[in-house]
């Protein structure tokens, strides 16, 4: 077979496979927002039954064939064609999947659906003994997954793979063992502070269909295309892209709580605008396709913590947000509501985290999740061991388990090596930002016009267009001119901190 | 092979199929109910990708060898047994299914998809211009799969085999000659009679979300299982059974038309209540499955029409709605909302017609749909020619395409040969109303007292528990003593004329 007839038969199956995999995500969301309690049973079965055809035509022999037809052939002699990067994705992807067996690949995706449910359940009667038999058997089918794909030593690092190929537990940590020391350094600064900031702003009456306009408003004037995609609520934002021209957001809409749904809203926003910005004549394909984790995040966290937080934005949305939450805010001035969405102090709940203690939430997430996949820890012993990660890293001890270790539904669904890319996305994010304000110099001015047109522009140039044409490492340092590291991100956590709370003036 | 061993692959191969297709519902029922606009190509593909799977498997030539050595074995000798009724039901579909191209069935997905919006579309627009491409398309695909699928003459035939087999048009033509001149009689008497009604208190004004509490409290109260099911907004009112624990029900609603979104909604939970009133262990199997259309719509036509616009079933509820629609009815009495309900005028719409016009608009539908699969009339004719036959059958002429031809969707998700079977369904519904107050004489007060159990027990007894086994004349025949004929439906409609008008009194 000639390489080019063998690279076609490649494109038509991987759109193929994209099209099941969009059907699969489908199902998946409706379960998580549209759902009927009685339907958990059945959905687990589809959604087995699908991932299990998925993973059937991703394993066929004849695409190891396919693919050793067009590897080293002239058709992927520039390493930065679309060729080529499809051929490299669709190699990696091929070597994973042929590692798993299908039964448990379609084992994960029952128990996961029934667990999701479980743990919905659980959460809401703040009963973690609800939740913790199928987090047990998570664990043990995780445990198994990460043996198959193989590893050098680290059971975890298999895991983390699926979401930032190549990087390992052991640089997660180092990154962290950086980040924590300084984290901390400004939380004691902050709390030292006599300066004070107004937090209970946020939490007056805020009604949830003006929430909902609000969000649905604020997210249109930044460019997320309310044709291509929609808000709905859920236990736990996520944000889903069904196929080019329909990608959902999620948010939970809380009374009495105005951050608890728009910021959650911008994180999802933040992703959903990267997956709106991808080239859709190249769907299906890598070239056309988000990169992993780590830039997806770091989207999310761009738009929720840096354009979000900041002075500019809210000095545009304020007027909107007092004009609709009149009662809540007619005697709030912009600078106080801007000082109350950047009030700094640790509680029980990532999702609303203050900007400096979010990655330490993440920190207790990624401890745990090693400890349950090396099998140091047991699910049962779960919910002791995350307070008193909460104890020493925040100072905090959760209420209970729906404000501990039942807040997120990461591994109820099995995403184990997920929560890292959070904090190298929030990395990347600060990177980002730095390079974004140096490139457009009048970018303050105008996110306070509301004008949003050239900082998406910026973003497509230098990240949707790309799709996966460049690992993480390799894109940042074209971007920003070097890899990842903590430095940005602390820079503007302490120029933050000085802002609000006078430590560094 | 053992005629076991072959069964029980074949019960596994049912159950896998109709997890496939409870995915294709799911996708279908998203895609009318949730997805933004711009997932409309990619939803087509979807469709169409999975159509083609469940036809690749439903076609396996494998298939045909098991049932071959099912066939004639011991284990099917009781024509009853659920071996034989599945063994029945599996090899009608498989031969079916055999005589389509896999290319058609994705053709026709794909482009019912699109379809679909370009009908809700055109309808806002009220422009049939916009629909007219499409519908060309898929009478020209419904026409082909006629001819694959074989007929014996009448191409039309081949597809009604869909929805009712074995049924044919010259069946459903004899059906409307009997219907027809003792339809337009009652009208004609009605049209002279002194006595009036008020169908005017039901365009008085509706809180769409009351009417929302009100349609869900009713169904539940009735004995639709909200956790089992739900209700949605949509532009035109379907059911959808997504599987076990999981069906769905959809309605529209009108400010100013109450009866526009209840009785749609009735209809609609009269296929619900089948649905979830099936024996959940035999998933997937013929023998637990529901019936064909004309069952299937028999049982909406019983809530909607005939439970739904009777005297008890108000008195139960009117209380009810005059509480949640106070200023609507307050100065209402059960007995005038009782008549306003069974107020009887032709008009243009079909889903909200009288009971005595309802069958007339089908015969509209009948009428034209036999003729564009003949090739006798074109799509572009299509507005004229339906106008001209709702101006002979129902005296009425629609003032656009919106409230004309536009109406319904059927066209457009390719659902021709489906109209007949609601005239079927409901001459069913007729007969086996006079069969269960035979059977219950204390119906008419358990209505009143809004307790529904008996009837429920008695559909249950009746029809649900026997899933597909026995074919619809045999089914009504030991149920009421007869096959389907119109005589009972003539007679309740008679009933209510003179009831409501005073004609036969």
């Amino acid at each position: 077979m000639k390489p080019q007839t063998a690279y076609n038969e490649l494109v038509r199956h991987s759109r193929e496979q994209a099209l099941l995999a969009s059907c699969i995500e489908l199902v998946g969301w409706d379960e998580l927002t549209q759902m009927p309690r009685g339907g958990v049973e059945n959905r687990g079965h589809q959604l087995a039954y699908l991932s299990g055809l998925y993973h059937k035509a991703a394993t066929h022999p004849h695409i190891g064939g396919l693919l050793d037809t067009v590897t080293s052939s002239p058709l992927v002699a520039d390493a930065e064609s679309d060729e080529a990067v499809n051929v490299r994705e669709w190699r990696r992807l091929y070597e994973r999947s042929i590692r798993l067996p299908r039964e448990l690949v379609e084992e994960l995706a029952d128990v996961a659906a029934t667990a999701q449910q479980a743990w919905a359940n659980a959460r809401q009667n703040s009963d973690f003994s609800l939740f913790e038999p199928w987090l047990e058997n998570i664990v043990r089918l995780k445990q198994r997954e990460a043996e198959c794909r193989g590893h050098a030593g680290v059971a975890y690092d298999a895991l983390i793979e699926d979401y930032e190929p190549g990087v390992t537990s052991e640089q997660i940590a180092a990154l962290f063992e950086a980040l924590r020391p300084e984290l901390t350094g400004l939380l004691a600064e902050v709390s030292r502070s006599s300066r004070i900031t107004q937090p209970r702003i946020l939490l007056r009456e805020f009604p949830i269909d003006r929430q909902r306009i609000f969000a649905e408003t604020a997210a249109a004037d930044m460019g997320f295309d309310f044709e291509r995609g929609r808000l709905d609520t859920t236990s736990h934002p996520f944000f889903s892209p069904i196929g080019p021209g329909d990608c959902r957001l999620t948010t939970r809409f809380n009374y009495n709580n105005f951050g608890d749904s728009f910021f959650a809203m911008l994180h999802e926003m933040g992703h959903g605008l990267y997956e709106q910005g991808l080239d859709s004549a190249r769907y299906g394909l890598p070239c056309g396709e988000a990169m992993t984790m780590a830039i997806h995040e770091s989207q999310a966290r761009l738009w929720e913590k840096f354009i979000g937080f900041s002075r500019p934005f809210w000095q545009h949305f304020f007027p909107l947000a007092k004009e609709i939450f009149h009662d809540a805010l007619h005697d709030v001035e912009c600078n106080d509501f801007y000082r109350a969405v950047n009030h700094i102090q640790p509680g029980w709940n990532r999702v609303r985290a203050d900007a400096v203690s979010y990655d330490l939430h993440i920190l207790v997430r990624f401890e745990l999740e090693q400890m349950l996949i090396s099998g140091d820890l047991k699910a049962g012993d779960v919910p002791t061991a995350w307070n008193e990660k909460y104890r020493d890293y925040l100072g905090v001890t959760p209420a209970n388990d729906a404000e501990g270790c039942l807040q997120d539904s990461h591994w109820a669904s099995g995403q184990f090596g997920y929560f890292p890319t959070y904090t190298l996305g929030n990395v990347c994010a600060a990177q980002l930002f730095v390079q974004v304000r140096k490139d457009l110099p009048g970018l303050d001015t105008q996110l306070a016009d509301g004008n949003f047109s050239d900082l998406l522009d910026w973003l497509r140039e230098n990240i949707y267009r790309h799709g996966q044409r460049y690992p993480t490492a390799q894109l940042m340092e074209r971007i920003t001119g070097r890899p990842p590291d903590h430095q940005a991100l602390i820079d503007s956590l302490r120029g933050k901190c000085g802002e609000v709370y006078g430590k560094s003036e």
